[in-house]
């Protein structure tokens, strides 16, 4: 089968062949609608809950997109990467099934829970400071001493497997009029921007972004991409840049992306339990934060939303029960 | 539409035309099954995720069932019952969907969430003695005050609404060899057992009940429904004695009721939290506990479970997230 260099953007043929080169390893997550949240919104919402997904997020569809290839490839040794955590235990599980040691660079912050769940896929953990410079020198280490590295979401495989995700949504909640993603690193909301626009002619694509994150808004405003943020968000899952072959996607398919304030995460993730009894993590609780927060974006529109994540400390909940 | 008389045990055709009648105000849940958790188990566990279920847990089939009849029968009036939380939360929804005041019986010491749920969805809460006389006094003295009331599990119609998740159960995992479902009030495993026997011939039906609450294997084995049982479990959904056509149903279609521990339902919790990401209540949790408790039951079988419910308290979990 053939796919892209991992340099050059995919398209949709190429996130086809994907799904079907990973579908025996991940799970079709559910896409649920509620209508006493619906009529709150104004707009009728679906959410895929790929918290529901193997290890608690959709990042083991790019990842295991990018270890099935590098095994087809011929490529030998360990595989490395850098990760707040939901990519390391996707990967960490697509190298253990493929035979392969992995290395996750993790921040000395990350979640608790999402530093044991790579350890439980079988990857080793390198902790490291809490910047996107030490992350990437931490893996440059890791490359050094021969590791193959497959990063978080600047790769044409990871954007693959991340957009394989809109294959299953567009069945589930057919001719939405918007698809909406959390924007962290750009994986997601590349992949999805890629095959939902190729799928659905007229479609509009909108990333979520915490205010505190907003490294991906102020480089489509400012034209470039932004390489250094003070980021301060809870949504630990969005704290990384842009990547540049994500950022380069996102200028050209993405409509736009919209911030979200750290209490509308949070009041997002309380909804979301209240109405779905999910605990989403605070990065997937983003997209109804931007339905909330934004809606004249999506007064009276089927949105097609994606819940990326589930990895949290249920001991160190942002709301109670009782909000 | 014909349906069984209330007191008269309904069979596969009236939980099917009850299906017709529920299916647009329910969600298809999703039943996911985990490799990972199947090769500790020994045997292909698929669990049906009641708690995405509208109000949280199954107990809306069987309150919108009953409701939908009432109307279509002419009967007027309020409605009443009595109920630990999940029931009573489904009866107001259903009962606020026909245009119908509810009012329901709750014991004094019911989940706080549990509680809220019940008047988010309209029904008027009146607290009772944490005790089945106290419950079933309570209901009594609505009824004197012309309520209709629906009880939460010894009716026919609530038997045959809780029946139609086998419905969609053995489209999701065809061939089961067991169905294995909670016991409280027997509502549940009764409408299970008469779907599941019909249509699976040679399938076996198990029950797990908390040994805190094991007042159906107790009526089993001595043959006689037991009325007294001073019950001590953190299944709160469970703690509710087996109803008389319950019982008979039980007596005549399920196979067995297993008993747990409380510290495994508690480990299962913590075991459903793990590999998929969701928090089951201790009730949903007994059968997990059940397939791991017992594990000669279940050895290589294709086992289709319902995980009832997922209405819990978040600031009082039994767990933590490092179990």
């Amino acid at each position: 089968m053939n796919s892209p260099n991992a340099e050059q953007i995919p398209n949709l043929d190429d996130i086809e062949t994907a799904y079907q080169r990973i579908r025996q390893d991940i799970r079709t997550t559910p896409a649920l609608s509620d209508p006493d949240l619906n009529k709150k919104l104004g707009c009728e919402l679906w959410l895929k809950f790929e918290n529901l997904q193997v290890t608690g997020s959709f990042k083991i569809r790019g990842a295991t997109n990018a270890v099935r290839l590098l095994v087809e490839r011929g490529h030998e040794g360990d595989i490395a990467t850098h990760s707040s955590g939901n990519h390391g235990a996707a990967l960490a599980r697509a190298a253990t099934l493929a035979g392969r040691k992995s290395w996750v660079v993790m921040p000395e912050n990350a979640v608790k829970s999402k530093v044991e769940s790579v350890r439980q896929q079988g990857g080793e953990v390198i902790f490291c400071a809490a910047t996107q410079k030490a992350r990437e020198q931490g893996l440059a280490e890791l490359i050094e001493k021969g590791c193959i590295p497959i990063p978080p979401y600047d790769h044409a495989d990871i954007i693959c497997g991340q957009g394989t995700v809109v294959i299953e949504l567009n069945q589930q909640c057919p001719d939405a009029d918007i698809f909406l993603a959390p924007v962290g690193g750009g994986g997601l909301i590349s992949g999805i921007s890629i095959a939902a626009k190729a799928l659905l002619p007229g479609v509009e694509v909108i990333g979520a972004e915490p205010a505190g994150a907003a490294d991906t808004a102020l480089s489509i405003s400012s034209g470039k991409r932004v390489v250094e943020y003070d980021v301060n968000t809870i949504a630990d899952g969005l704290r990384a840049l842009v990547g540049e072959m994500n950022f380069k996607i996102i200028q050209s398919h993405v409509d736009q992306v919209v911030t979200v304030s750290e209490e509308g995460i949070i009041n997002a993730m309380a909804l979301i339990w209240k109405h779905f009894h999910i605990l989403a993590e605070p990065s997937s609780a983003t997209v109804l934060a931007a339905v909330i927060e934004h809606p004249q974006l999506f007064a009276d529109k089927r949105v097609a939303a994606i819940i990326s994540g589930g990895n949290i400390d249920l001991n160190h909940l942002p709301f109670t029960t009782s909000q």
